[in-house]
């Protein structure tokens, strides 16, 4: 039997931490004074009662949290999140459309990016520290679930890389998770102070600067101009090329980096392979800018590459170059980036190079087991066996990964989307990217998607968000037995 | 060590059969008094002559072919059969570039279809006759292959598919594959009389009667008409769909139907998923076609939609119109078809039905183990439980197929094709279709392509038509070592 009130009683009890955010927000829209501050305040305190309700209906004696339960929880936190999140932008009419509020929100919460705002500039300050606040949320949240939670849920091997925690066989939540969490909070929350103060460094203010940080640290990529990253400064953009590298770094191992640990950080195959990928593509990219337009110099077309490599490999997808301009072969690249996502355990989406790492290796020792039938050969992950039942886990994640692109691709083909959006509006949904490809690339936005696309894309990026299987596993009839 | 005086001989004792079909083809060529006659009959001597050379060699004690040597004969005889194939159409000098000659034979000997003609009815009938005996030839190759000599090397779960042959544990080819072939043979050619017979009765000529029939049994898609099957009766394009569904049937299933053991088919799972695929493609494009142009009315929409949805999921490639124009929704469905294949131990390409079967019910079994960790939850199929190698074994192979299909795509759009075009032509050669999307649709060809695409696209016909792993093995170091 799942029990439904404890389900809700943690849910409300969580709304404290949206109602906190949205004050900080208030405060902020208080101190430039604007009018629309009441547009904040009111989700605010509404997320506050509900939160004190829950609260109050708590007992004495601690709630069963079963696995059925973990899954409801994870996976309905971000949509009511998004649901009450949604309210400042209709309240203060500066989205007034209810699915495009929505859209932004959950775009925030899943630290996605994708926007369907046309004129950012415009917006009053507050609800842009709102909306980069809802990216920095779902980042710290998505570090403790990765880390922390998933890996109890048995999601897509993820108990691979919980550094931190118990294996998989423990059926409750662990009280060390809230122990891990704090640590984790910590780490994130120093390197968005730093990156903040880098950034002002370098001649940003104080507002812009605090939000990028925020936006880069989540992979989430919401900026507070319309142009992104493209008109800053080049020591700007390196500097966010290098939070957003971190960012994309399972967030343990920059905890024994901190900790000085860092023979442990150098022989991490993720980490070895994401820095891999980072200087191929950085490469091949490099030569493709520099060849389309050799006046703007190598170091543009290196800095371009780079960034835009680092930006889509973590998901986080800010932009400082129209990577559409770069010819078929800079698109692809791009495009096939986007299936990348940072490491597990990390503020990315998309499948995570840990779990690639592991497609490819498995597929070449597919060859050896041809040849040698009788044989048992494991796949190996920082020199350590994987049990195959973990291999097949890994690899069915990453077929339903394709699969829900897919159907995701013909669904939005079906809302009147050329192939190219379709396929780009479906992956930058779903791999937690923000810009994609067609009319959804970096130099465009989400308006103009049809609104049932816009709750349907909604609904992959939670899916992408959650590692696919937590949302899924609600909708199978298995889950509803007793 | 690997016996390469084996592989040499086998090899050459093949050319026999080339040289016997290049002989009928100059016979076709004589009856219709062409002058081209001596471009097939120079290069049916000289294979002869080769073959002749070989057999001379062969000594008393059957040699040993184990593994290694099968996975070389099987990968090799494709490549030397377009060598000497390609040969007629350079001589005659109606394809006189040998690079189109090669990419024409190639796309014929692997089922493929993929064409650089652009005036088909401007070629010698000895030609032509020759251009669709390479698909017919390739299409009894496979069936042989698929059912018994891939099913020993363990090459993708085939193993599962054999239905007439020992298990994956024989190390030598056994004697029964010639028994087995046998029966295999005479089904294939059985049908391709019938059709033949069925298509004259609708009113073609023989010449063109023999022709279709070839090219749809294997699944291969040449026609000897530039508009492919558009401009036939809907009575001879009925009879084509038909074709093309059971040569999409796994034979030995066929082979069942003939003895009139009609259950061991109907409770057959890739046959009812075949079916149901079918139908729900069917369904979903009459809808689209007919909605797009009301005037031609439904029982046209209706042909259309089937006759394209079996040659795409059948991996034969004719065409009745040009599924580019059906809008993007159209596009996608078809594009996603291309991926599917026939049945196993059948001449279409592709991934394959049981295949895909097989990943959607590991992943749907997913669910259920993450809910019970502790349980051993088993594929089934036909009822039986299906060993966990096997499963990494398919998953890992529809992870290739992706893999192969993106890196061609990248290659392709190195090449300086627009993305559509890429996509589409590396998986129209990879899954051994013929007509892609983009600027290789259904109404166009490949005669645009850079010469050293045309070599490329020629290698993923190769290895999308022998499965992968057994191309892709040669190139591994494991292959080499002792």
């Amino acid at each position: 039997m799942i029990n439904f009130k404890t389900v809700f009683r943690l849910l409300g009890s969580l709304l404290f931490i949206e109602s906190f955010f949205l004050l900080l927000s208030t405060a902020v829209s208080l101190i430039y004074s604007e009018p629309s501050y009441y547009a904040l305040l009111i989700p605010a305190s509404i997320t506050f009662a509900l939160g004190a309700l829950s609260w109050k209906r708590k007992t004495k004696t601690p709630a069963h949290v079963g696995k059925k339960e973990g899954y409801l929880i994870v996976a309905l936190v971000w949509v009511v999140f998004s649901i009450f999140g949604a309210l400042p932008f209709v309240i203060s009419g500066d989205i007034p459309n209810y699915t495009d509020a929505f859209f932004e929100t959950m775009s925030g919460f899943t630290t996605t990016g994708a926007s369907i705002l046309n004129d950012i500039e415009s917006m009053p300050k507050g609800l842009l520290f709102w909306r980069s606040i809802t990216q920095w949320m779902g980042g710290m949240g998505m570090i403790v679930m990765s880390l922390a939670i998933l890996p109890m849920l048995g999601i897509g091997g993820m108990e691979l890389f919980a550094a931190e925690v118990p294996g998989p066989t423990a059926d409750k939540l662990h009280p060390r998770v809230r122990q891990t969490a704090k640590r984790l909070w910590g780490i994130y929350a120093g390197f968005t102070v730093i990156e903040t103060i880098l950034l002002m460094f370098g001649g940003m203010d104080l507002f812009d600067a605090v939000n990028h940080a925020f936006t880069t640290m989540a992979t989430g990529g919401y900026s507070t101009k319309q142009a992104s990253i493209a008109n800053e400064s080049a020591y700007i953009q390196y500097i966010i090329t290098l939070f957003m590298f971190i960012a994309g770094v399972n967030f343990s191992l920059s905890y024994f980096a901190l900790k000085l640990k860092f023979k442990k950080v150098f022989t991490n195959e993720e980490f070895r392979y994401y820095t891999g990928f980072v200087i191929a593509f950085t490469a091949a990219l490099t030569i493709i800018v520099f060849s389309r337009n050799y006046d703007a110099g190598f170091e543009k077309a290196f800095r371009d590459a780079l960034f835009q490599v680092v930006s889509l490999i973590t998901t986080t997808g800010f932009a400082t170059a129209d990577y559409l301009q770069w010819g078929a072969l800079g698109i692809i690249l791009s495009f096939t980036m986007m299936f990348f996502g940072g490491s597990a355990g990390s503020t990315g989406g998309g499948i995570k190079i840990v779990r690639i790492v592991m497609l490819f290796k498995n597929s070449f020792l597919e060859f050896k087991r041809l040849l040698h039938p009788n044989a048992i050969i494991p796949v190996r992950l920082n020199h350590r066996a994987i049990k195959p039942e973990i291999v097949t886990n890994v690899l069915a994640f990453i077929v339903v990964y394709i699969l829900t692109f897919v159907i995701g691709t013909i669904v939005m083909s079906g809302l009147g989307l050329d192939l190219d959006s379709a396929m780009g509006s479906v992956i930058a949904s779903l791999g937690n990217i923000g810009p994609g490809i067609g009319s959804v690339g970096p130099s465009e936005n989400f308006a103009h998607i049809p609104q049932i696309g816009k709750w349907f894309l909604s609904f992959l990026m939670l899916m992408g968000r959650l590692e696919l299987f937590t949302v899924m596993i609600i909708f199978t009839p298995v889950f509803w037995k007793k």
